[in-house]
């Protein structure tokens, strides 16, 4: 049952990924995930219950692929911080500049017009957001970051920045408002 | 004639920056703008050309609200970035947090899956990249910024974060993001 439950959301967070929520359609959902029509309800309550399933599955697909990176403590605070943004540009590449951020993509769909959609990717945000913390933190205390930086502000900033790199990366087709951040992460933000 | 096509995209840029343009019927459009039904296709070849002078519409608002502020040279150029910044706080906040940047959106919504419109969006962020580039230039040359500053890379980077701090501002409701990054603008990015 567990794995019907894993192979809709799993199936429905590429989708949604991919198209939005509002335009991805349950049938289509099951069909991508080869469940029985029907099933659906057996497993959520709601096309809104199953949307706030799958911003767990992509926040937890964000920890998974950032808990290596960004919790190794073999390695500094900024180093750890380019292979985060490394890894994502990496990703957009391969995707061709499609996809972006599925917490993002959500966060503007539906931040308006569903609240508990809102307050859970806030929450997603804020989760990813303690990661870099973490970076700036170590990187602080290793001296490879000045004191005089507050850590907690240039989080929120860093994260925010992406999210909004993202957004014209997807129509400018290139790296480089990814770029354009690393810059001045490392030589503005950080200094 | 004219005005029929006027009000049309006047009431369609309305809903589609409320409900994305996926899901926003033309029928809808046609009631708010009070025009009789099936008279869409007089003004428009399909909804994707009504789509993309939509994104013509929303880059004439953003000009006709921000040239004002944006190119009066009798204020200095952080002046005039800071009245920028604080005009979309104003209508943020009168929004309740709702809306967000018409462009941003549909960057988001229709960036992937329509070429015409993230090439169209794209053209529209350079326009508002190179007023935001304007001001720094003259605050550059009035001694407010250092010289050091590279112009073209913080006006790209200003717009661009601006873009993800109204994502967070989405999920947070509250304006908590952007004033984060005036913060960095006035402390950091242009010092």
């Amino acid at each position: 049952m567990k794995q019907t439950k894993g192979k809709i959301l799993s199936a429905g967070a590429k989708l949604v990924w991919q198209k939005g929520f509002n335009d991805t359609g349950l049938q289509e959902i099951l069909k991508d995930a080869g469940v029985p029509k029907g099933s659906f309800y057996f497993y959520f309550d709601s096309k809104e219950s199953f949307g706030l399933e799958l911003i767990d599955v992509y926040i937890s697909f964000f920890e998974r692929e950032l808990d290596g990176i960004m919790l190794d403590k073999s390695k500094g605070g900024l180093v750890r911080i380019k292979e985060f943004l490394d890894f994502f540009k990496m990703v957009l590449k391969k995707e061709n500049y499609t996809g972006g951020c599925p917490l993002g993509n959500l966060a503007l769909e539906m931040g308006d017009i569903n609240e508990r959609f809102a307050e859970r990717i806030s929450r997603g945000f804020d989760q990813i957001e303690s990661k870099i913390l973490g970076c700036i933190k170590d990187a602080i205390k290793s001296g490879d970051v000045p004191k005089s930086v507050d850590a907690e502000a240039a989080a929120g900033f860093i994260l925010n920045s992406w999210e909004g790199a993202i957004v014209r990366v997807k129509v400018e087709k290139s790296l480089k408002p990814l770029e354009l951040l690393e810059d001045f992460i490392f030589n503005k933000i950080l200094k």
